[in-house]
């Protein structure tokens, strides 16, 4: 019986690890939880779970939580808060695995805790790694803890990868559905609609990482998790772009040999991979081989997806620039979701940001976090120089 | 440095092997060869190789070979003949690895003598596995000596396998090119001319295989090799027509992953493999994903292809019947090239010998021999009888 962790149980990731507990109930068992400011969710996940602790945002809401607790007449909950909540969540000395689905680098201060308390992860959170991934592998190779991938493409080169070792790789292969504008021309990208960006062809997702898709900076954040989490350079990182979204990723040996991963697209697959890794358990999440089609592989357009260079120079700068590509991302985004910039400025703040990053290397959390709020107060200045620019030009 | 011995050098699997071999000085060397008619490639190759032995069909070959070698210059090579050759070479004391590429049954005796020995093998002759496959792979796992097969589909299961256990297989997935005849009506298929049917789409291959490539028996052949080799029973392994033949096979995972293995069409892949398996050695055998295209899938027809079906009635019956559709589908498909019987009469011999064979388990290798002579036999006859009908018929 594994004792599970999940930090940001009321997220799409935290709801679907519990869906795979309750499905496994003779192998998973709820140890904490970790939910944020909707204690609704939070409320119900106590009920049905009876974590041994629950942590929410803030002291307000855990009051509150608590209050209704009693009220209800469930009992032997702690309710805690803030990060100190989460990283006792993330702690807890029954817990034999952690779920960091915490969105941003909200969750990294836990995340970084249950490496260091020898947790073993799986890690749903991409910018935990993007930002801290030297930090973090660095401590999982001290502590000597796996940190499984729970996203689609590197849970599928994590299995790639058991069919030889590690320095038989010649380069992996990440794929990428190409998004919304991959038959798009250039010249129509300065037009492009929030609700057009919104719109994913084959994965249902958050508003941010759905328009990272549609500018393959989402894919840029995963060649830098993957330089992390395989420690293989970035020019050992290569991306497809497979409309499809069917074969989640590949592992290219040195032999010539390429394993590739195929599968449903429903994130419950991998993370009951890493649940019960290294172990394989019997599931209903199957794929029909006889209905696979037409499978198609492009290679991806560097001009219309300026975003993918951003990355690949990032990743090999590392330090300080990987953050900033993440925090700059996640501004810009918000700005063109508001309005304010077009969808063009995206990559135009991110690539300011970066030009005038510092080439140093955190080595804590803390200066993570530090570089992490420069970066958005650097990306907040550039994109209102574009929305000035939008507003003059219009 | 791994000492080779290769049965069948000659063929086109044993000179791809003997290229590898030239390609990788420092890993592998030769110990021994068995040729079989063709003395001038077998001298050729005793003056490159300096094989320790060098073994050919018949003892009137073997003193012609002797007599050349001597009047060459070339000493230290021990030429023997016949199947006492071939054994001698596939159990050589130096030997590390033996490659078994004889085609047919002919290489058996020789492929269970190196079992026996303790080496390991590369099973590049499937015949071998489907006539005596319950023998072998008895003999191996007595002896704990790996088999690893040469050849894209099983080399690819193998591969695919390494990301799990096997308990954790739910099934096995063999890609078929589907022939030239994927798309033909069935009402055409009795018009089939041999000239059509010599034309493979992907592969350039043998008279024999390219035929069975055109009824699918080939792939029939595979799924009881596949048995055999995975211990896996026959309705765990499925075929799906994949007309590029650029996926060679994938293994589905009881958690709903399907592993995929994708390469070029080159057999000197599957052979570097097994040679240096456990290990992988850099090659420039690259498959470029960039030009991945297109790939397609699609269930197997049963109607049009009947060998299919045939073989997985031969897997599930096992003992004599998998040893009568490989020998009745060799005489059948003779007949066929040479003009006697129609395309349609292939399977339809097969068919009636397997309904006369009895259900008998062989436990030696000349019980299979014998079995193998009386399907031979039978199958002659229903050709014949086939011959007469499709004559009286014009």
């Amino acid at each position: 019986m594994k004792q599970i962790a999940i930090l940001g149980s009321t997220g799409s990731i935290g709801q679907s690890t519990l869906s795979i507990i309750r499905k496994y109930p003779e192998r998973f068992r709820v140890a904490s939880l970790a939910a944020g400011r909707n204690t609704d969710a939070a409320f119900e996940q106590c009920v049905e779970w009876r974590p041994q602790v629950m942590s929410v945002a803030t002291e307000e809401l855990a009051s509150s939580l608590a209050s209704r607790l009693k009220a209800a007449g469930v009992t032997g909950i702690e309710v805690v808060h803030g990060t100190e909540g989460t990283v006792k969540v993330a702690t807890l000395r029954c817990t034999d695995f952690v779920v960091s689905a915490i969105v941003g680098v909200a969750g990294l201060e836990a995340t970084y805790a249950a490496v260091q308390a020898g947790k073993p992860v799986g890690l749903a959170n991409k910018e935990a790694m993007v930002a801290a991934g030297e930090i973090l592998t660095a401590a999982a190779r001290a502590k000597n803890v796996p940190l499984l991938p729970i996203d689609s493409e590197h849970n599928a080169i994590h299995q790639c990868m058991r069919a030889g070792e590690k320095r038989e790789i010649r380069r992996l292969w990440l794929t990428a559905s190409g998004g919304p504008f991959r038959n798009l021309p250039l010249r129509e990208f300065d037009n492009i609609t929030v609700a057009q960006a919104l719109k994913h062809p084959t994965w249902v997702m958050g508003r941010r990482i759905t328009i990272d898709s549609a500018t393959l900076l989402n894919k840029g954040l995963e060649i830098i998790e993957a330089c992390r989490l395989f420690d293989l350079p970035p020019n050992a990182i290569k991306v497809t772009v497979h409309p499809q979204s069917t074969v989640h990723s590949l592992v290219e040996y040195i032999d010539g040999s390429i394993l590739a991963q195929i599968s449903v697209t429903d994130m419950r697959l991998p993370i009951l991979y890493a649940l019960s890794y290294p172990e394989r358990v019997e599931s209903d999440l199957t794929f029909d081989i006889a209905s696979l089609g037409q499978l198609n592989f492009e290679p991806p357009d560097f001009e219309r997806f300026p975003c993918l260079r951003l990355a690949y120079e990032a990743a090999e700068k590392g330090g300080a620039h990987p953050i900033a590509l993440n925090a700059a991302d996640e501004v810009a985004v918000e700005a063109f979701l508001d309005g304010k910039i077009p969808f063009t400025a995206i990559p135009r703040t991110i690539e300011s940001v970066l030009q005038a990053t510092p080439e140093t290397h955190p080595a804590t959390i803390a200066e993570v976090l530090a570089l992490d709020r420069e970066a958005r107060q650097a990306a907040a200045n550039e994109a209102r120089r574009f929305a000035q620019h939008a507003s003059t030009a219009r």
